[in-house]
């Protein structure tokens, strides 16, 4: 059959695609889960949970009974706002960190990635700007992009956002007449800053959204896994109607039955439902309903502790390592969650790195994923969540190498001589309150 | 805690939504699953399908040697693109339907309707116009809605989309200067229509699609359940490069899974897996190995046999029942799929009349749902899947009581007295070829 098309000769649709296409592109993690999957390669790049640490013969029985007990109901379709069920179990979880809210306010969706999704689309227009931390989470931006609009970052420190730089930036945007739809934060466990927002920031920050009338998106899927103290409240234990609040299952039991969920305001939890309904008709009525059994039946808060005990072994292997192979580097210190952010010495490129580092077997995610400005190259995101702690040890070893011989290639290639380093203590001591994380924002080394 | 926001007492952020969330509405088919799940009324309204055929052990079977055999695997997170293993199954199923494609070009969704979202995201400009047939299924338009583009109905008789008309609406259209970016049609069973798109009107179509620089979706969920005689093969078995194809395991295995694909051009493929990707990261591992050993392992093709089996005693006792019971009105006669397409005496209004209905314990859905344009008044889908076939004999004769009485009420008050009615003979004589199924294109009765 013979088909003569317009367009180019790698795709005969090239002018056909919505304008929003154009800001698709395929995310730097993206190419590192291919390189990470292989063995020999220490990952400390993606974010995957350690669901070996689960027990699988709980986790099989709650689908044996799902199937045996209401088989039919879980092959079928569902509501479209998910089961009573789990509904009624979410609200349980979601009390843990103070928040208090009705069955009908929770949206079921296929992981909080969706409910992001979800909400994005209900408000964003094209040109509109999402203020995000800087860095951020590199999904929550693509999101962002893929509705056409534009994210703003607020530097943080190891307390998180400063609210002062935020109230600057609205106004700054305001200023250029700009329409500012929503903050989107991660107050706990920050990835991939690794840092967590101060109990006092968290009434600030939503003093200021609440002044500049500007929903609040709280994504909070690490908030139980903390490790040597509970981080603040939730946000949205103290504000009801001006917080979207996220919530997962992925990082608290498992990542594989894709099951997240939004928390929001009545008026906007209609029309989520209806989003959602539009997106997918229903989620999956047997993941929802093995996991409202396996909350039932296991001991999934001791199960939630074993995860907290695993990953602050992984944790303080990581600091170990790199206080003992770094020491001249400077890195936040996670109480919980996932990541670490480390900081480069001055004129390193993490990206441009990342190859010799898969060379010496070790996998991160270079900083520029994190930011919606091309910034972050002077910074790496390292994950202690997967591999065990003898290999994180040995991945932050391996990273070591690649960068102090990167660091003495920059140093004898260098028009200006060796490179100053800048230590920064990390253990307890708190940083300095106008120290951002975001390299951009410290002014010139 | 004072809280004062801009917008109504109702909804704060009223005035913050994107212009998209505008054409976001519940849909009367969604109204209507609370009603139809009451137990003593006969369901003809929703397109469930009969899970409980299901071999229920064998599932539970494939779920147990899933979390034996791979455990973790199955509760991590996947690739954005849906597992190898499941994409080979894929192939082999579209196969039976003349499709041959290469692993790489199908990508797992989260039910077939996530696929329509993410192609309608790709593609759908607002203003953009989508060509369906009249009339068409009421998710599909749901998510042309929420990217602010607009559906052009194309009549249909009871061989399908009829090409000049498409010919002539696609002029029309592009006289007006809109931009056309995507042809939607269901070729098998259609819903809400029941009929089914001939051989010849297949690759006329496609010639037109061509000849006109317009994508086709093909949706296909109801392919393989045919009755009396397989259908035509897919459009996609001679096109591999003008047409995005959409399966799912909902109708021949279960919907609880939440897994289809779409089949695309290799170009759109790559935007279609990043958009996927920010939707929701990856799709369920788990319910896509279940899928795959239950395919692997289980007698599926022989399951497909039972559900037509099924299928074919329900339409069977529904086609009986309204010759019985309604012989002086018109429907379309199925050869596969959920639903039959029944025209109403000129004058009742099938949304005017559900009430009535529920209230004699049988619901349908009415015509309106299935048009963007506001016709289907006189029309309304009833579904025979779900209902057992005694049931469904039952769920009509209720239904002849309500149209009766509706059309003695409407004999009473009307103006010019009694109304006339048409009966169309409906076994195996073809409809003429200028009869549409859309009322409102029948001209003046």
């Amino acid at each position: 059959m013979t088909i003569s098309r317009e367009g180019t000769n790698l795709d005969p649709w090239y002018g056909h695609y919505a304008e929003r296409t154009a800001g698709l592109s395929a995310s730097e993690v993206r190419a590192l889960f291919a390189v990470a999957s292989r063995p020999e390669v220490v990952s400390l790049a993606g974010g995957m949970p350690a669901v070996s640490a689960l027990p699988l013969d709980t986790v099989a029985a709650s689908m044996e009974r799902v199937m045996t007990e209401r088989g039919p109901a879980a092959l079928q379709y569902g509501s479209g706002q998910g089961t009573p069920e789990l509904r009624e179990h979410i609200l349980e979880i979601m009390a843990l960190e103070g928040i208090r809210a009705g069955v009908d306010d929770v949206v079921v969706t296929t992981g909080s990635q969706q409910a992001l999704d979800l909400v994005a689309k209900l408000f964003l227009n094209p040109g509109d700007v999402v203020i995000a931390e800087s860095p951020s989470y590199v999904g929550a931006m693509g999101i962002f992009r893929s509705y056409q609009s534009e994210v703003a970052h607020v530097p943080m420190d190891d307390d998180g956002m400063i609210p002062h730089a935020l109230t600057e930036r609205i106004a700054s945007l305001r200023a250029a007449g700009r329409s500012i739809k929503l903050l989107y934060l991660i107050p706990n466990f920050h990835n991939p800053a690794g840092v967590t927002l101060s109990a006092e920031r968290r009434l600030e920050i939503l003093d200021i959204a609440r002044k500049n009338d500007i929903l609040i998106i709280e994504d909070n899927p690490y908030g139980l896994l903390w490790f040597d103290r509970p981080a603040p409240q939730a946000m949205r234990s103290v504000d009801d109607e001006g917080i979207v609040y996220l919530g997962s299952f992925s990082k608290t039991f498992a990542p594989g039955f894709r099951v997240g969920w939004a928390l929001a305001p009545h008026a906007i939890r209609e029309k989520l439902v209806l989003a959602a309904e539009s997106a997918i008709l229903s989620p999956s009525s047997l993941n929802q309903m093995i996991i409202s059994d396996y909350l039932d039946r296991a001991d999934w808060r001791g199960q939630v502790d074993v995860f907290r005990g695993l990953y602050r072994e992984r944790r303080d292997a990581m600091l170990d390592a790199l206080d003992h192979y770094l020491p001249d580097l400077t890195w936040t210190v996670p109480n919980g969650g996932f990541y670490v952010w480390l900081t480069l010495p001055s004129g390193l490129d993490s990206k441009g790195m990342l190859p010799r580092a898969v060379k010496e077997l070790v996998a991160y995610t270079p900083g520029t994923a994190f930011y919606a400005d091309g910034s972050g190259r002077e910074a790496l995101r390292l994950a202690f969540c997967y591999p065990e702690a003898d290999q994180v040890r040995e991945g932050v070893r391996r990273l070591a190498t690649v960068v102090r011989s990167e660091t003495e290639l920059l140093q004898t290639f260098s028009p200006t001589g060796p490179i100053e380093t800048v230590h920064r203590p990390h253990a307890s001591a708190p940083a300095p309150q106008s120290e951002p994380l975001h390299p951009a924002e410290r002014g010139p080394r």
